[in-house]
């Protein structure tokens, strides 16, 4: 892969980035399609990443479909798979890692608190080898694009990041390869993210801007539902991830929710002005 | 920076790449000639980099000599000097590191505990800017040759490490900016880490493969010596920096030493079978 990429750089060519997990929706396929147009040669990586999970998370047990995946990504005018597994990735006596001092203290970082160092970790060596000019990632993950951003700029790599728009199910779950641990009768207690997000951007732009009393509001709506259980519920600022006590600007809600074992996470930009 | 990398390596220009804290001496000239012999351009930079210096340490005191820096350069056929400021590589909200988990714990990185920390990470964003295929470190830095190494291996850059021999005074004292904080009267003591050492590896040689006997011996001729105080003395595994109790293969004889206020560091492989 890094051979190849050395070679498409010399030549001219611009190159994509989509670093994925692999089993594939309409998510990941949207970020393929802005990668397609955005260069000439596009690259998507499927890699599940150990560094990323937390000893109690579900690294065993997330979702592969690994020869589907290579069927979606032919479809979508993918040029090359790179497809590492572990030991190329993390070797006997691996021990380097990237980390953040600030962004991860928020939201999915205090849960979860090897995810950041994982993602930016595999992100780092990631773009060391696809070499890319131009990687997107999805909005839907938002503190974890923040992440690559500023990791993009402290460690001055020459990569323009795009992050682009959640997608979600017609009924207005936000695409996730979790949903698949979701049973049907799971289903309302999971559309209470985005249900509860709608009803938090109504009430901002109905005038009402302290954060406290959206948030209730917020749990009010998710708690109704049997089997849930909330991770955090933030109200916070675009760029830093801090707490926002009174909606004076556009802001991020940020949710995250466990249905039944399955950690769900949702967000909103939600502005006042509008 | 970033940008005439870039060019040149479209034009399939070999670049090799010198990283320093300026004021040169005999040993960074050495680590250009190697990078000149090496490739078709010669990239230094010369940055005293904050991160890598503890707030007791001499930041502030390290000596600087930038315009006969760039004169030394020129003559060396140094084709760009990349001279950064703080606020460039360091700028407001920055909050990345490249940490490494086993080999800071050894030798320098127990008394100098931001030490190795400060240094991967700068180096990681001066290859992420100078983008070279060679980068030239020298031997007398031995951890932090491995430590740069390991990032590179870890990291997956694309960059051959080349290690340089260390370049010593006539007398025998290791060169080193912080030499310059020595004075005559404590010249003496300076050279009794190469007379130690010197001392070790005819042990060695003479059979003598008990460290404990060893560092003993060591130890004995530095504090012979007035205004000396240890850091650390250590014989070592050449690739972990695990201790060797046993010398029944090469290992690394190391040493920090501080003789008045200034800390001086050295080393040398003994080998058992010569």
């Amino acid at each position: 892969m890094q051979l190849q990429a050395e070679v498409l750089r010399r030549d001219g060519r611009r190159i994509a980035f989509v670093p994925t997990m692999g089993f594939f929706h309409e998510g990941h396929l949207s970020l393929m399609r802005i990668g397609r147009r955005e260069a000439d040669v596009l690259v998507v990586s499927i890699f599940v990443n150990p560094a990323q999970f937390g000893p109690e998370e579900d690294f065993d047990t997330y979702p592969r479909s690994f020869e589907k995946d290579l069927e979606l990504s032919r479809r979508e005018g993918v040029d090359l798979a790179f497809t590492p597994d572990k030991p190329q990735l993390y070797p006997d006596g691996y021990q380097t890692y990237v980390n953040l001092e600030n962004l991860p203290n928020h939201l999915c970082g205090l849960s979860r608190p090897v995810f950041f160092t994982g993602v930016a970790t595999v992100v780092a060596k990631l773009f060391n080898i696809v070499r890319p000019h131009i990687a997107v990632f999805g909005e839907k993950d938002y503190q974890q694009l923040l992440v690559i951003r500023r990791m993009v700029q402290d460690l001055d790599f020459d990569i323009e990041i795009i992050g682009a728009p959640i997608v979600r199910e017609p009924d207005g779950l936000a695409m996730s390869s979790r949903n698949n641990y979701l049973t049907a009768q799971q289903r309302p207690a999971a559309l209470s993210l985005y249900k509860s997000l709608n009803r938090a951007r109504a009430l901002v732009e109905s005038g009402i801007h302290d954060s406290v009393r959206i948030l209730k509001e917020v749990e009010r709506i998710i708690l109704a539902y049997p089997d849930t259980e909330i991770d955090y519920l933030a109200l916070c600022d675009l760029k830093s991830l801090e707490d926002v006590k009174n909606i004076d600007r556009p802001v991020l809600m940020a949710l995250a929710v466990k249905v039944g074992s399955t950690r769900l996470i949702d967000n909103m930009v939600l502005d006042p002005k509008c």
